[in-house]
């Protein structure tokens, strides 16, 4: 066991686009573990939109990450020494280990996984991705059979378990991706009926070939001039889970929508939702996912950055789509 | 019986704000009445901003009027001829009757009214206005008590019902109405906490100063500036009944909204809906609304045009918010 290792710190508060100057990386004693902690080994970090909010200085559905503290993020950890009854030096756990090598935990929040599945999928289709896509897609959204759902950030971790969810339960699933790459994965490896390239100039046209019976499900993760788009095909009584709006996170102006007559003319639900709200889900919602992952009807690539220094680069890569699937940092 | 009467059909359809011009008036004969049917001699017409959809040459939610038709619109009409066993010459029913002084009907969505009520209140707090207020605040709202009601379109038909409901709730009301006129009426005669005006330079700091603890209901009737500036102010898990945009409705370009960032930060429920889906729900709305009415609980002030030529003008003072509370023509 070395006696220090690498944290990853909020060094700026970006001004639009996030930099990698806005972080540091930081040699820092591997702490103590006192009476009723855990020393955590994380394995892999995850990297997510919403760690985009943190970094601001402004009021969001969780506490913003101050100057100098070690970003917050999800890992799958490895218990490396145990004063917690609870927990023995080898378990696995999915914590908030944070972007770090090591952490300590009282062991609140801590989630042993079984090692049936890869260690990693406890960050995406059996984690808060997944649960992410299953209640906004199954609670909000409710597809019918037969019905069109379109996800936007379609070969993202979320969005890619969205239309495959909805092919479940028997609708039509049409993704929203930026460049032709992104849509054939859409397609041929995730199974979707279709998938739209933002990126292309002949964007709507396309959309509304995709949608010929219109749009009764909107999963909605990038907000902008998709949304915008999405709107000329709602259904009446369409549903909107409102999950992200990626496209907004780094714009120093916002995106000023101009479709919301769209939302009564057609008599839609559009509903924000945050999973960590919604905790009383997450035991079903993860049954669900764990058994189609190990069946194989759910799957999802992974783009994975190595080592702890290389999470700002690929932090700021994800914001601007660079990955496929779900972004890992793989610390082991 | 006269054999003619007087129609205001609808001559083009208007680009931007509706004119006079758009509309003529016929002198038509009076239809005889075929077996099954009645003749209607319309009292009261209600004009509604919904009429301002029905105009246009685009997909609504109803059929739009078709260019020579008469204009359509809710009456409030004494039964003078009866080929229909369940009506009698004498009764009055609320009906469709449009912009016209006789109708016939096959009976078809006909309401008999109770005569201890004015007649007028049928068109406006036991009528339309008053389910769409009742149904969007307390099936989509669901004001708690303490919780901040904000109600654009304070001093209209709608909006003055809606802060009455939330007081009758517990909930705190406020009002944004245009002007100081309408705000003093809002907070004297229907009792709300507060109105601001919108007109005013001063409205976001009013807006702020009438809200100390955020707003957890919207009851949206106008859309555009309005909406970002209450989009500032949302609460956690607020809830936006959307019944209206009528800021929008003869806007030749559409506002576009900045705030929606809210709705997501906020976890917020936005639904639009249009009380004509909520057959279901009427009568019981309808026998609460009489009830307040009848204990002086509800009121509302009428705005009354005269004559069937004074429509035109007064629908289009309407959609500029110059009346105070329900806009109606008295056409006997």
């Amino acid at each position: 066991m070395p006696d220090t290792h690498l944290q990853i710190r909020l060094a700026s508060r970006p001004k639009g686009w996030v930099e990698e100057s806005n972080f540091r990386v930081v040699e820092a004693p591997i702490p103590a573990v006192r009476d009723g902690e855990v020393l955590l080994r994380n394995h892999w970090l995850s990297l997510d939109p919403y760690m985009r909010g943190r970094m601001n200085d402004t009021k969001s559905y969780a506490a913003k990450v101050e100057i100098d503290d070690v970003m917050v993020g999800g890992t799958v950890s490895e218990v490396v020494e145990s004063k917690n009854p609870k927990f023995a030096a080898g378990d696995f756990v999915v914590a908030m280990g944070g972007w770090q090598e090591y952490a300590t935990s009282d062991g609140a929040g801590l989630q042993k996984v079984d090692a049936r599945l890869p260690l990693s999928s406890y960050l995406g289709a059996v984690g808060m991705p997944g649960v992410t896509a299953h209640i906004g897609l199954f609670d909000i959204g409710a597809p019918k059979a037969g019905e069109t759902v379109v996800v936007s950030a379609a070969a993202g971790a979320v969005g890619s378990i969205v239309g495959q969810l909805a092919k479940i339960r028997g609708a039509r699933a049409v993704g929203i991706a930026g460049g032709k790459a992104k849509c054939d994965y859409v397609v041929s490896e995730l199974g979707f009926d279709a998938c739209v390239d933002y990126k292309s100039p002949d964007f709507m046209d396309a959309l509304v070939a995709a949608t010929p019976s219109g749009i009764d499900v909107y999963f909605e993760n990038v907000g902008g001039a998709v949304l915008d788009a999405v709107l000329t095909r709602l259904n009446p009584f369409a549903r909107i889970p409102l999950c992200g709006l990626v496209s907004q996170y780094n714009a120093t102006e916002p995106y000023r929508v101009k479709g919301l007559g769209s939302l009564l003319i057609n008599r839609v639900k559009l509903q924000g939702f945050i999973v960590v709200d919604e905790t009383s889900k997450w035991p079903a919602a993860l049954r669900d996912l764990a058994g189609w992952v190990a069946e194989g009807k759910i799957r999802c690539r992974e783009t994975i950055a190595e080592g702890i220094r290389s999470a700002p680069r690929a932090f700021i890569g994800m914001l601007k789509g660079e990955n496929v699937g779900k972004q890992l940092v793989k610390l082991v």
